[in-house]
């Protein structure tokens, strides 16, 4: 095949969810939050690398996560540094821009930094069936089979195979719809054609640009200008110029639900184990260094500090150097108001 | 008054109920839980110094204690170190012994290291009173008015005035009984004439050790023989000899329970705050350095880590360098059961 995958990585968003853990400074993607030996982007390094090689991997990160994103992929060679967060559009607009800009014909792939994946063939075989849809000209989003009513994701309704070679399981997209409330997620899961939105979407470069030129052409041009700059002298300068003026708008809002009104969105199902790492419930704490009496919940963190908790159920301890935070299961979305409440209180050193 | 009142301080007991603040090396007494910058046997000795002057203050702890008691009571005179724990009935008694051996007329009061009193005059008036039964010829013990049914402390039944002259309060014991079931312990709050054992006794050194020349004369002769031994060179070598196989038994069970049967026992009311610091309900814990999301509670020890609680109410978290504990008010009192069960997993070192 003539047209090759490029992964885009957009390295972004602050985890606020696993806080204490994660930091301003070392957010949710730098963390080796599974205790695997392996950072959650060095994880998604070693997923796409052997798909896409490590020449076709663009991470697009903060300025102030560059150094370290650097530090832990050692074989990444196209990291664009963001000098403020513009959202997911930008981001990944930017990167297919230059990519395009050096290879025309080249089909772009968008991986969050910070998900976890079971099952590397079954991913391989998703990423292979969706770059097939985008080469016949969709966008194709991998959508997760979902396991439960989840609140907590946007859903992709799947309708007709598309008969696309090489994609058997491809669909076209009925609908692309926000995070439901319960009752809906209800009935999402029972309809059985609904999926979860992990962000994945994979589209010819150009089309993507063309997408983009119709539905945002104010940021369209502004990714234009700095991608022709990119390979000159002028790359800061014009960067520094134009990347506050973009739209601040997600993927999903900018290209994703337009395209699917008009029946361009294809989605394959990814039958894999996957997890965004949304909360504390989604990972394994330990039970290292800790007494539990009538009491049952995990721990996080550092273990050098022993942990008891006495008489509560489905506790979540999270110990670090500055911080120690208790919750429940129940409320684990809810420690993204922490980091908050710290930013009211001018605790940053804390954020 | 030629008869004059002597303290006795056992400071004794582990406070497990307080870990992780409360350690083997450094128990309850020796901590300044209620953070007014006195530590509770400070606090002790604030409370009995002006009361029986520093002179006439004996504490008895365990060896490993003698030296933090000591550094913590600079005016402290009269310190005996105990080998090992044999209960507080060997160690008020060696005490009485002591003191009766110097001083034929003392009059003891024991009042316990590691209690809190609000209302210093209060307490004064009531120990004038107990030492004036004392003076003639009972065991006086101190009563505390229960404000709520607890199961927490044994009671004492008050009955008639006894018309001593100097204790217009004081009344003769007609039950002395052990913590009570939650139904009895109702009752008892009900009928009024109950209250709360805190462990104040007060009474003539030579009547005290000849109750227990009656009671229990095995340990009477060895406390006898410690004392004898006391001001002689001996003294390290009858102590070390002897300790041992003294009888390990409660005050309660070797004299008090016993004398009130026979009516020489009596109460004086006190009417003063007064707190036994049980377990972490009892203390005010602080609020600086934490975040309270859809929750509250309170926090204590070491205040240089932030704690966020998100979505738990009445919740206990305690912070050292060591060590977190997390329970709620509800299970403060299973809290000691972290200590024993640190012990079973060989973690003295937590202890």
């Amino acid at each position: 095949m003539s047209r090759q995958l490029h992964a885009i990585v957009p390295a972004g968003g602050s985890g606020t969810r696993l806080w204490p853990l994660s930091r301003a400074a070392t957010p949710k993607f730098l963390l080796d939050v599974t205790a695997e030996g392996r950072t959650l982007i060095q994880q998604t390094w070693d997923r796409l690398e052997p798909i896409v090689g490590a020449d076709r991997i663009t991470v697009v990160t903060g300025a102030a996560h560059a150094e370290k994103v650097s530090a832990q992929l050692p074989g990444l060679r196209q990291l664009i540094a963001e000098p403020s967060p513009r959202d997911s559009m930008p981001a990944i607009g930017l990167a297919a821009a230059v990519i395009a800009q050096r290879d025309p014909q080249a089909i772009v792939g968008s991986f969050a930094a910070d998900q976890q994946v079971r099952g590397d063939e079954a991913f391989a075989d998703a990423v292979r069936q969706a770059t097939a849809v985008a080469a016949d000209g969709l966008i194709c989003t991998i959508g997760i089979p979902p396991t439960e009513a989840s609140t907590a994701y946007g859903y992709i309704d799947g309708g007709d195979l598309l008969g696309v070679d090489g994609a058997q399981d491809a669909r076209r997209v009925r609908r692309f719809v926000e995070k439901p409330d319960p009752a809906t997620a209800q009935q999402y899961l029972a309809a059985g054609t609904y999926s979860w939105n992990a962000g994945i979407f994979v589209v010819g470069a150009q089309i993507l640009l063309d997408h983009l030129a119709r539905q945002q052409p104010t940021l369209h041009d502004g990714l234009r200008r700095i991608a022709a700059s990119w390979d000159t002298p002028e790359r800061q300068a014009v960067l520094t110029d134009t990347w506050p003026m973009l739209t601040k708008i997600a993927i999903d809002h900018a290209v994703a639900e337009p395209v699917s009104l008009d029946g361009g969105l294809a989605v394959v199902p990814g039958r894999f184990g996957w997890s965004d790492i949304g909360d504390f419930t989604a990972i394994d704490g330990t039970r290292a260094n800790s007494t539990w009496i009538d009491a049952d919940g995990s721990i996080f963190g550092a273990s050098d500090v022993h942990v008891a908790v006495v008489g509560l159920h489905d506790i979540v301890v999270v110990r670090t150097e500055d911080a120690i935070l208790v919750t429940d299961r129940a409320h684990a979305q809810q420690v993204k108001q922490v980091p908050a409440a710290l930013r009211d209180q001018d605790r940053d050193d804390l954020i």
